[in-house]
């Protein structure tokens, strides 16, 4: 994917998202002993960046392919983002969700006009349940993190923090499906000067540390880690991104996790979820690379539920 | 107080302050049937409107008394903001805290450059220790709420917020030691147009609303509130702007108080104290007079303690 792509998609979203604001804090910096630009991605629509390569790929679809409809199975951000962006774009979104999902989240994806199409909660029923409705309704399945369109979606919070802070000599983002990090990797590459990105994940589920050593996509035996939007695996359209154009995987603890959230929250006063939280704790287990630096730090999203807050 | 003393106010407090911004959610829209606009001073310097009083409060000293220092007793917000605001200006910051106030307050004081004195946990005690440190040290007592400059300094808040949304219709702001209210009112009679300042307080501590009605300064018998920033009283210099410029002082129970509280986490993404909610509480008891108007909510602060939240 070329710079010229990232223009373009940048560009085409504009109308369906937020340039979300920077943040930074003295105290903050002065703990990492850098200069720490916070992208505020909590604040974009739906209160996540998955909202622009959701847009993106919905925008990119024919419109016979608009005409019959999008579909995807996640319980996370990503279906609400593929609702709201469908909702905005006139088209149908078809969520396919575990019946054992949170009546929140099931709530969230109806609000932004989603059709919630419920099923067993294993991913052989998810995968069957979506076949079905591709088939059935001629619908197109759109991936939350594997697909080129959502990836470099992703990559424009990057390419705004840039606009924003064009001197970054680094910028941080979780770990998840792998579609945020290879599309900041890629916007670092074409914007930045030498600006180079480094990932954060979560020690309990570090299937992309292993596989940036393996040389393989790996998967995750235990996902027990409170960064729940992290569990998911890297896929085949973003993994080679990921190898060429992301310096490092930084891992850290649970306990630094929780660390790192509280001082977002106490600090920047922003309300922020665990995963956002593993790019700042990465941050702070970088301090000698980052020494007098200035480092982006993309916070990711902000959906929690407030009822079961580890601090 | 006339209009040109607020913008030189204003003019004189810009570098030691934020242009906090200002932040919209369609849901909160949706609920309160009304366009409402957050002026974020949870993200204020210190994290909390405070910071404005303080700075043109010691702004305006004389040179000798700017040597001399300033003093105040407080547990809360102004504490911290007289502390930064002096260290900014250069000038000492005696602060008289009680003994009981908690570690972290106390820290953030010192975390300023605040001299801390800790004295007995009565009002007595703390008058006592401030009137001696005016005598010992020649230092300035800077009241947190009823002194005409950091009246005034507390009206900036409503003034930028004009000055991003010059179209309200009302601005509503929590009522406590009445600083902020009465700067917000003149801010909005001189900058509005036909903007009127409408004040939330919650049951428990509501002096305001009785002094309102009495015409004289009620105080509280009990302070059994969730809006700890709130049980201060009136003073002779704010009330009468209060009675003069105060459409209505709307209160609001505690259940109404964390119900906003927690759409304002949710929704806007931001921490607030539960003070600032009282605000949100008051506009959303404020329907009918709100039917498709505009409305600013003076978010006031955002320094909570994350390990007692009421969700």
């Amino acid at each position: 994917m070329d710079k010229k792509q990232l223009v373009d998609c940048h560009e085409r979203i504009k109308p369906y998202i937020h340039n979300t604001p920077v943040l930074t804090s003295r105290l903050l910096n002065e703990m990492a002993g850098a200069q720490l630009y916070f992208k505020c991605e909590n604040f974009q629509r739906m209160g996540a960046f998955k909202m622009r390569g959701a847009a993106n790929a919905i925008i990119q679809l024919t419109d016979e392919q608009k005409q019959n409809g999008v579909v995807t199975h996640s319980s996370g951000n990503f279906a609400q983002a593929l609702s709201l962006s469908a909702q905005s774009l006139g088209v149908k979104a078809y969520i396919v969700m575990p019946s054992s999902a949170p009546r929140v989240k099931k709530e969230a994806v109806k609000g932004y006009g989603g059709i919630l199409i419920e099923c067993e909660p294993t991913l052989e029923a998810r995968e069957h349940e979506s076949d079905k409705i591709v088939k059935e309704h001629g619908a197109t399945f759109i991936h939350p993190s594997n697909d080129d369109q959502v990836i470099l979606g992703q990559g424009t919070a990057c390419k705004e923090l840039l606009e924003n802070q064009p001197n970054l000599d680094y910028v941080f983002t979780p770990v998840g499906g792998g579609g945020l990090i290879a599309g900041t990797a890629l916007a670092a590459h074409y914007f930045g000067e030498n600006c180079k990105t480094i990932g954060g994940e979560p020690f309990e589920v570090d299937d992309a540390y292993r596989s940036l050593q393996s040389g393989e996509i790996e998967t995750n035996t235990t996902t027990n880690t409170i960064a729940d939007g992290l569990k998911t695996q890297l896929g085949d359209r973003n993994f080679p991104i990921i190898q060429k154009h992301v310096e490092e995987i930084v891992r850290v603890t649970e306990e630094e996790i929780v660390t790192a959230m509280q001082l977002i929250w106490e600090r920047l006063k922003i309300v922020c979820e665990p995963s956002s939280a593993v790019a700042l704790a990465a941050a702070f287990k970088s301090k000698e690379k980052l020494s007098d630096k200035n480092a982006g730090i993309i916070i990711s999203g902000g959906n929690v539920d407030l009822s079961s807050l580890p601090f």
